[in-house]
């Protein structure tokens, strides 16, 4: 009976990730695959009294429907504190989403058709990409390296793709690679994207969960053209499970977004937009970041650590000042998919670099490793299972 | 610098009621344009308790990450529920979607391209009709009567579309004409689905809302072939702003949709998901859902018995069994839009029909009237005041 399936979906596959973490399902395995925040970061007790709070004093508000760009006080919040950081124009807009990922696949939706160009970094975060792929896009995906794009190489790209509708970018401590985008190769590919007319997506999770090093500019705050579409969130500084992000840009575009949304889900849960405004606006929210980046940078040094005693030499690490990941990279000879499929079967669990790629058939020799969500003792004991399997794969 | 919007969605605008609403800001304005279930309807206290339970025994499951399918023992709850009421087969699937909104949503994105054809009754639900304009199908509208679709303009329609993917259906207090479809219709429209080979997505918001006269068998517990999509809610039950909606149907359809909402929203507010479970499964859900009838028998009894008292003859009126709608047609000699602009003048909010059509320019000479939002008060002072002014606008 079924009818085909339309064809911009027809080719999309669940996220490679999701099939590893099948794997993390047998509690014997150290998950080093997942990406979630670290459940000792989130604020238990504040958030259940500010919940209770909510129900006490206006439960109506809290259950009835609500408006699709977002409850009015969270998004004075984030208007002002975007003001404040140089990233919100006086013809912008700012809008609440179902967490990041729907600011990102409206985007895409609105803006392209079946066969546009979307440039991305390679790697670059899948859920995005599939987000992407769901609108039969053409991902273009632009080499890196430590410090960002290739600024010649997304110059070539914009030329030859005069479809590309936009630039999506994570510049802080990227998924996967843990690299942060450099202000000079910010201020080359903000010009590139100003010169040929397209926007650039800028995705920033993790811009808060540094943990050292100084900060470097946000494309939105370098922006004066209108150029820079910013997706927020407070799934990293609260809880994902709220689903909370946000959209700010220009109004013109976020206005459409909102035509959007107002199709896909109506609004966001609204109890957990006014938990948010009540988190943010009532508990001091600076002191909150730096408990939680004191939380990562112990978490990340002990992996980075565990590693260095551990590992065999011939693998390399990024250096990520911030985030949940580290990008770890084999010598060519060997085969990266071979290593993570035995490693899992030693339990511990990897993210296969390919599965970031533009294209998921291209070879990799890196994969992906997170330090958020493992405890310390899985850390300890997961590096050490893979130090020595991997002293035997390496030789 | 604004890069063109995407085909799909340039030409959507913002739902006409939302328009109307904005006159429904003034407080004076009594609002019969709404679609929000009563407030009186929320289960506030118990919600309050239940959520304060959820914190207290697991804070990291209701603030972390979730899978995409939707939290497992309300999928397994739901499973369960339909299929006791005989709507779920052996090859179904049911996921948690963010309000039925979202798998109307999905089920488009999932199964049509651009220029496909999807089927719809004329008139229908604006926000289902905007999703699927969203993605840049043709909708084609069926001519109804007070039982439903007539079947062989549905024939005709599937005769003349091959490209049709779907029909979207509204079989009970259908929004907005407030009429449900007899089981007769029901049994023929499933028969000519079948043989044309197209799916039927059944949306059923307002089935448990039901005040009078005897449920008819849902298209779902009719199907044998897996031609049936189904979309429920816990928007009319529970509380709207949760988003807690679902999705059933055939495994491999499903299971797509799923691939499609990972790449959306990742996953449903979670702590929504585990409160809605806690409240089917702990309190009376049936005793819950009779009490809902009554507050609705109450309020739409109270609107109709002022329209006789108030209103012109020359005005007929649909005469729903439950839902939330009352629709108004007036004699085709009269402008109904002209109608309705007074009215909101004279501070009483209507939705002129045309919004609802899937030609949004086409004439139409009714009006929806929404019985749910408005206190009893509102309801007596709003129809007075619509009647004294029917009188000299029928003359």
């Amino acid at each position: 009976m079924l009818k085909p399936f339309s064809n911009k979906v027809a080719g999309l596959a669940p996220s490679a990730i999701r099939e590893i973490l099948k794997f993390t399902a047998d509690p014997e395995v150290i998950s080093f695959a997942a990406g979630n925040p670290a459940p000792e970061a989130f604020p238990v007790e504040t958030i259940r009294r500010l919940s209770d709070e909510i129900f006490a004093a206006e439960p109506i508000n809290a259950l009835q429907y609500s408006v699709t760009e977002g409850y009015a006080p969270l998004r004075a919040w984030l208007e002002n504190d975007l003001r404040y950081k140089g990233m919100f124009a006086d013809n912008d807009m700012v809008i609440v989403t179902a967490g990041a990922q729907q600011a990102i696949e409206t985007t895409a939706k609105i803006l392209c058709n079946e066969g546009d160009v979307i440039f991305c970094e390679d790697p670059s975060f899948i859920g995005s990409l599939n987000a992407f792929r769901s609108y039969g896009v053409r991902l273009v995906g632009l080499p890196t390296d430590k410090d960002g794009i290739l600024t010649d190489k997304f110059e070539e790209a914009l030329t030859a793709e005069p479809t590309a509708k936009f630039l999506y970018t994570i510049p802080n401590f990227q998924n996967p690679t843990g690299n942060t985008t450099t202000l000079a190769r910010r201020q080359e590919i903000l010009k590139l994207a100003e010169k040929y007319g397209v926007y650039i997506l800028e995705d920033n999770p993790y811009g808060d969960l540094r943990f050292a090093g100084e900060p470097v500019a946000s494309y939105k705050s370098l922006d004066t053209k209108g150029v820079v579409l910013y997706a927020g969130t407070f799934s990293k500084t609260l809880a994902p499970g709220l689903r909370v992000g946000y959209l700010c840009g220009e109004k013109e575009f976020v206005g459409k977004a909102v035509v959007g949304l107002q199709t896909s889900t109506v609004h966001t849960n609204i109890w957990a937009q006014m938990l948010t405004y009540k988190f943010v606006t009532t508990v001091d929210f600076k002191e909150h970041l730096k408990r939680l980046q004191e939380i990562y940078r112990g978490k990340y040094t002990r992996m980075a650590n565990a590693l260095k005693a551990n590992m065999p030499d011939c693998i390399t690490y990024s250096e990520p000042q911030g985030g949940l990941f580290i990008w770890a990279t084999i010598p060519d000879e060997y085969d990266m998919n071979a290593f993570c499929t035995e490693a899992v079967h030693r339990k511990v669990a990897l993210v296969p670099g390919n599965a970031f790629l533009s294209d998921e058939n291209a070879v990799s020799h890196s994969f992906r490793m997170n330090f958020s969500t493992p405890t310390d003792e899985q850390i300890d004991k997961g590096v050490e299972i893979l130090g020595a399997f991997a002293r035997e794969f390496f030789k």
